[in-house]
């Protein structure tokens, strides 16, 4: 299908402040950030992007797709490693240039670390003026436990990070 | 201060998504996603984001800094509304392309078009392929309330939404 018939023209602030039709805004690169959320913690699990075609296959299934920059391809989230995301609520911001996925998740993780959320470690907090001495700020880690062991999950698949 | 101190160089994947160094990555427009919710209610309260002063900002000072792309500058979240955004907690990503912000918010808002949430509609679930002869895709409102009224808030500052 084309996914153009199914976003509307953005013609007006109003419009796409106030309005009820989904008019979303993609980037230079036809790409749109979408935040992803467990709907029962509202724990943070990750952040990627979705261009207009896994936009559309995301409602048409009511399973998350995003758009893989490193691979440049669809990525249905959860084909390989079989930690499918649910999607219960999609919902989409003010200026429409960010949707939020609130997800079930089977299997219960969602990152390719092999952690519940890819957001595993605060940054250590600062109380005043940060001391430059001790050179880079440390961070810590919020979740200990791997759910999967990545080389299991992913045999022969390189890590998709990037430096 | 120079924020390059306080940021470790990217130099191994595994240092990035398994070390203590906090070492964020910025785009090649200097930014990095930041994602904020609501430290008690886990909602989704706005995606913005931050250069390496407001990422260093926000470290020393426990409140909110962006970076607003539409006017180019350090942006102290709350510093013309009043709705200051306290850091509970802040987190980084696997690949740390990615931060999560977890904040209490004095007012209770954080969208500057009144609402508590940037969030406030859903895209209507469609069940099976999208019936594309009704057009575009229809959204519906979660929150029906403003929080405040932003004529009142920011008189005179023009709208940050861009078609």
């Amino acid at each position: 299908m084309e996914p153009s018939i199914i976003f509307a023209e953005r013609k007006t602030v109003e419009q796409v402040e106030e309005g009820v039709d989904l008019a979303p805004k993609f980037d230079a690169d036809g790409l749109i950030p979408a935040v992803t959320t467990d709907y029962q913690s509202g724990e943070l699990l990750m952040h990627a992007y979705m261009n207009a075609d896994a936009m559309t296959r995301t409602i048409e299934t009511g399973e998350a797709h995003y758009f893989s920059r490193s691979r440049q391809a669809i990525w249905h989230k959860g084909a390989t490693s079989g930690l499918v995301q649910k999607v219960v609520e999609l919902l989409i911001d003010d200026d429409q240039d960010c949707v939020w996925l609130r997800v079930d998740v089977t299997g219960g993780a969602s990152c390719h670390v092999g952690y519940r959320s890819c957001f595993y470690r605060k940054i250590k907090q600062s109380t005043g003026p940060i001391d430059t001495a001790s050179g880079p700020l440390k961070l810590e880690f919020t979740e200990t436990d791997k759910v999967f062991d990545p080389a299991e999950v992913y045999p022969g698949i390189p890590n998709p990070t990037k430096l």
